[in-house]
C-alpha cells in the first residue's frame, strides 16, 4: 500500500492541500485551494463593528472550514485513501496569533467576546501594536537584552509579544479570560491532535523564544509592564517542540473534521516561508540559501552556528530544518518593482507590438532585454520602491534609478528593476558571509523563478553562485509534508532523520543557472556603485530619502487645507 | 508713410524673415521660412567627399538662397513695399564660421577648395577641432589667460579659434588662402552691404576677444602654434563692431539679392539666441534673465559689470544689448526630458484616454499633474538626461529619479521632471547671485513657455521669481529688428537709443507668472534636496555616473568580443 503524506499550506488569502508519496517523493498532481469566507476583515468585524487603522483579522472559523474541505478533496481527487495517507503537517503565516480558552475554543466564538477585535485572528500584516513594539523595542535597548540582535535589533509589529502586551493594557479581561495566546498554526495542530504545542519555528522567529534562553526573563517583563511578569507561565505556557516533532494523532474530533483516520500522525506547525526550505533542499546542510521570488522576496539560510547577521529578521534553532540555525532575510520589494514597471511605464507601441506576437509584456520586455549585456544600458537602480527590509530594514527608503539619458529605453530600465533585486540580494548575502555564516548555493523558487530564465541568469550572475530551480509549485505544503514524515517515523512508512526524508521528498527541476564569469566581472563593478547608492541613501549618509516622504506627508496634508482657500476665495 | 525693419533669424536647418514695424512694435502677420537645400553635411561633401565623424558642415550658398527667397517673399506676403523698409539685422546660428578671400568669397566656391571640408561652413554642432580645443585650453590654464575664466574654464570646441588652429595645422594652403576667418553671420552681412565687420556678440563669446583686452596676446598664440602668432592681424584682421552699430547700406548687389533698395541700413550681426533677448525685454536694464525654452535652454542675463560666474560660458560686453554685458548660461536638455518621458514611458492606457479626449499626451499628462502639489509626489529628479551645462559643464553626468514607490504613477514622474528642469534653472540664478551678478526678473520665450501654463508656474515657483512670456514666436527675428532699429536711426524713422528701441519694439504678452509663497516655501525644501544630489553626483562627491558611463563603454566593447565568441561555440 502506498504511503501518502498530506501537506496544508494556509496563506494569507487561502488554504492550499497538496498530497505526496513519502517513497518516490512524487508529488499528486491535484492539489486543492480554498478561499477564507472572511478573507482579510480590516474595515468590520462580521457584526459591523469598525475597525481602527492598521488592523488585519482573520476569523478561525475560515481555517476549520477550509481544512474540512480541501483535505477531503485533495484525497478524493488524486484518488487517495485515507489508509494510504501515514501523516499531515501544516505550515500558516505567522505571526497570525489568536486568543483561546483551556480547551483551545477562540475566545471570539463566544458570545461575550464576538464583537471584541482583540478576540480574533490579528494577521501577520496586522500592525495595531506598532507602538507596543516601539516600546518593547525600546526596553530591550535599555536592557540589552539578547533578543534584540537576533531579530535585527527590533521587535516587529508582526510579532506576538507586542499584540500580547496591547491586550494586557487595553483589554485586561479578555487578557484575563484567555488561556493562551496562539500561533494559528499551533492552533490548528490541537484541533486535529486535542494537543497543544507551540512550535520552535514561530517561537523563535516571532515570540521572543530562544532554544537556549528560553523567552525573556520574568524581569524583563515586569520592566514592561507588571501584568506582564507572569506572562510565560500564563499565557503562553505549552511546550516549545522543534519542527519535524510529532505534535500528536488525529484524534475522533480531527477525523470527523478532515476525513482521515483517527490515529494519523501530525506533526507540530511551521511558518509557511521557512516550510519551503524543507520542500526544496535535498541536502539537509549549511549554506544552503531558498529564495521564494515572488512579490516580494523571502531569503532562508540554513546554518550550524548562532551568529548575529545585521538586517537579518530571525535567526532560530530548529526554525527551518531541524538539529539547524535558520536564517530569514528579506527584500519587501521584488517582482512588486518589475509589476509597477509594467503598469505604469511600458509604452503604448510594446504593448501592441507584444500583443501582436502574442506575447505577454513581461516576455516581450524580457525578449527585448536579453539583447543587452550587463553594464550596456549605464542604468542602475536600488530595489527600494517598497523600503528595504534586509539589511537595512528601513521602510522610509524608496526606489531610485540613475544613469537615464534621452536614448534610455524601456526594456534597458525593466533590466536595471531585475539587476537591483539581484544586487539586494547578493547584498543580504554579503552581508551573512561577513558575519560569519557562509552562503554556498543558493535554490529558487516561487512564480519568477520558474517563469523568467533571464532574471535567473542575472541573479547568478550577480551573486556569482550556481541558482538551483526548486520544482514544486507548493513548496511551503511539500516542506509540511517533508516535515510530517518525521513525524510518521520509519515505523509508518515516514522517516527518522530530516536528511534521509529530503533526499526523497524534496523536489529540484534539474535548471541549474550558471553565473557567467564574464558578466560577473561587469557585474561586480556595478554591484560596487551599488553599493556606494546603497550606502549613501540607506546608512545616512544622505537624508534625501527621508526628507523627501517628511516633504510628502507636509504636502498632503497642506493640499487640504490649500485647496479650501482656494475654494473659499472662489 | 510705414516704417518697416527686417529681421532675419538664420537657424540650424532653414532661415526665416520677419517684419515689425518701427513706430509701433507690431509684427506684420506674415513669416517666411527656407530650408537650406544642403542642410547639415554630416557624411560627405555635395561632390562625394565622405567626412569624417563629429563633422557638421554646410553650404554658404544656400544661406544667400535663403536671403533672396525669404526677403522678397516676406515684404510681399505683408504688402510691404522695399520703400517702405528702413533697415533689415541679421541673427545668425553661432560658431558658425567660414574661411573667404579679399572679396569675401567663401574658398569652398572656387575649384581648388570644393573638395576640401574645411573650405565649408562648420556649423557650431561641429566638433572635428575637439582635439585643438583641449589644446587650448591647457595652454591658458599654463599661462593663466584671464579669458578662460569667462568662458566657464573650457574652451569649447564650438568655438571659433580651435577650428582655425585645425586648419593652420592641418590644411597650411587653405590657412594661408585665406583672407579672413569669418562667422557666416558677418559674411552674409558683408554680402549685403559690401563692409566686413566682426560683431561684438561673436567675436565676445567664440572667439576669445574681449572689449577691453581685444583677442589674445601674440605670445599666446606663438605658444599655440608658431604659425598663428599673427593670426589677429592675418584671420581676424577686421575690425569688431558692437551689436546695433550700422554695419553699411545695401549695394546694388545686396539690393539684387533681397528686393530691397539700395541704401537700406543694414546693422551687424548678432548671434542668434542673443538677439532674442533685443526682442523682448522691453527695459534695457540689468537683473533681467532671457530663457529660450526648447529641447534645450539657454538663459541670458543682462549686467552692467564684468564678473565672473562659474559655469556660465561666456561673459561679453555687446552681446545681448549694446552697452551691457551679457552673461550666457544654459540646459544642455530640457524639454527633451519631457519628450523623452512621452516617448518612453507613457502607457497605453494614458495614450487611449488623451486620444479619446482629443489631447495631445503632454496635455493629458499637465492636466493630470495640474491636481498634484509640490512635495506630494515624493520625487526628486535631476535634470541632466543630457549631461549638465551651467553650472557644471560636464557631459559625463546622467539622469538620476529618486523617491518611487509601488504607487508612483506615470503623471507624477512627468511633474518631477518639470521640476527638476527649474530646479537647474534655479541652480543657474542662485551661481549668478552668489557671483554678486543680481537676477531680478525672468522673461520666457521659445515652445514650452507659451505652451505649457502648469511648468511656468512650476517655474515660478521654484524661482522664486516672477515670469513674463513673450509675445513673439521669432523673439530672435524681432531682437535683429530691434537692432536694426538702431543702425537705421531716428533720422530713418528708427531709434538711436536701444532703450527707446525695445520699449516700442520688444514684445510681450501681459502673462506674467506669479511665484505662489506656499508653494515655494515646500520647493525650498525640494531644493535643498535637489542641491544635495547635485553636489554629491555632480561636484565629486560621488563618481557613479562616471563610472557608470565608462562600464558602459567597455560593456559595449566587450558585446563585439561576447557575440562572436558565442558565435563560434554555436
Amino acid at each position: 500500500m502506498a504511503k501518502y503524506i498530506i501537506g496544508v499550506d494556509y496563506g494569507t488569502l487561502s488554504g492550499r492541500a497538496i498530497i505526496a508519496d513519502a517513497e518516490t517523493g512524487r508529488e499528486l498532481p491535484k492539489v486543492c485551494d480554498y478561499n477564507y469566507p472572511h478573507a482579510v476583515m480590516r474595515k468590520e468585524l462580521p457584526g459591523g463593528k469598525v475597525l481602527p487603522p492598521d488592523y488585519a483579522l482573520q476569523h478561525p472559523q475560515d481555517y476549520l472550514e477550509t481544512l474540512s474541505n480541501i483535505v477531503p478533496d485533495v484525497m478524493k481527487s488524486n484518488g487517495v485513501t485515507p489508509d494510504e495517507v501515514i501523516a499531515i503537517g501544516i505550515d500558516f503565516t505567522a505571526c497570525t496569533v489568536l486568543p483561546v480558552d483551556k480547551e483551545g475554543t477562540p475566545l471570539c466564538f463566544s458570545g461575550k467576546y464576538n464583537e471584541d477585535p482583540m478576540a480574533y485572528v490579528q494577521l501577520w500584516q496586522h500592525h495595531g501594536a506598532q507602538k507596543e513594539a516601539d516600546e518593547i523595542t525600546r526596553l530591550a535597548e535599555e536592557r540589552g537584552e539578547n533578543f534584540l540582535a537576533r531579530l535585527g535589533g527590533k521587535v516587529s509589529s508582526e510579532s506576538l509579544i507586542p499584540r500580547l502586551l496591547k491586550i494586557a493594557k487595553d483589554d485586561p479581561e479578555l487578557y484575563r479570560d484567555m488561556d493562551e495566546y496562539l500561533e494559528a498554526g499551533d492552533w490548528i495542530v490541537e484541533q486535529l491532535t486535542g494537543n497543544r504545542f507551540r512550535n520552535s519555528c514561530d517561537a523563535g522567529c516571532k515570540s521572543l523564544w530562544h532554544v537556549k534562553e528560553g523567552f525573556p526573563s520574568k524581569e524583563f517583563f515586569r520592566a514592561l509592564d507588571p501584568r506582564m511578569e507572569n506572562v510565560v507561565e500564563e499565557k503562553l505556557h505549552s511546550p516549545v517542540l522543534p519542527i519535524g516533532s510529532k505534535a500528536g494523532e488525529i484524534t475522533e474530533k480531527g477525523a470527523r473534521l478532515t476525513g482521515l483516520n483517527p490515529g494519523t500522525a501530525v506533526s507540530v506547525a511551521i511558518a509557511d516561508g521557512h516550510a519551503s526550505v524543507a520542500g526544496t533542499l535535498k541536502d539537509a546542510a549549511q549554506g544552503q540559501m531558498v529564495m521564494i521570488m515572488g512579490t516580494s522576496c523571502a531569503h532562508f539560510l540554513v546554518g550550524t552556528e548562532d551568529k548575529i547577521v545585521p538586517g537579518c529578521f530571525s535567526v532560530a534553532m530548529d526554525s527551518v530544518l531541524p538539529g539547524f540555525y535558520g536564517y530569514e532575510c528579506g527584500q519587501s520589494g521584488f517582482g512588486d518593482h518589475y509589476a509597477w514597471f509594467v503598469n505604469h511605464c511600458v509604452p503604448e507601441e510594446y504593448t501592441q507590438v507584444a500583443k501582436a506576437k502574442n506575447m505577454d509584456i513581461h516576455q516581450y520586455l524580457t525578449e527585448k532585454c536579453a539583447s543587452l549585456v550587463p553594464g550596456e544600458s549605464g542604468l542602475l537602480a536600488l530595489d527600494w520602491w517598497n523600503g528595504n527590509r534586509s539589511v537595512l530594514n528601513d521602510s522610509n527608503l524608496t526606489g531610485l534609478i540613475v544613469g537615464m539619458n534621452l536614448t534610455t529605453k524601456p526594456e534597458e530600465i525593466y533590466r536595471a528593476l531585475i539587476e537591483a533585486t539581484a544586487y539586494g540580494t547578493r547584498k543580504i548575502i554579503d552581508t551573512f558571509e561577513e558575519s560569519g555564516v557562509p552562503v554556498e548555493k543558493i535554490y529558487a523558487t516561487g512564480g519568477i523563478s520558474q517563469k523568467n530564465a533571464l532574471a535567473m541568469q542575472i541573479f547568478a550572475d550577480i551573486t556569482k553562485r550556481p541558482i538551483r530551480i526548486a520544482a514544486s509549485r507548493n513548496s511551503g505544503a511539500l516542506g509540511s509534508a517533508v516535515l510530517a514524515s518525521l513525524a510518521a517515523g520509519t515505523k509508518a512508512g515516514g522517516y527518522d532523520r530530516i536528511e534521509d526524508a529530503t533526499a526523497v521528498m524534496a523536489n529540484l527541476t534539474d535548471i541549474e543557472y550558471q553565473p557567467n564569469p564574464l558578466h560577473s566581472a561587469f557585474y561586480d563593478r556595478l554591484y560596487a556603485n551599488y553599493t556606494q547608492l546603497h550606502d549613501y541613501f540607506g546608512r545616512g549618509g544622505s537624508p534625501v530619502m527621508r526628507d523627501l516622504k517628511q516633504i510628502q506627508k507636509d504636502a498632503v496634508l497642506k493640499k487640504a487645507e490649500w485647496n479650501l482657500t482656494e475654494h473659499l476665495a472662489m
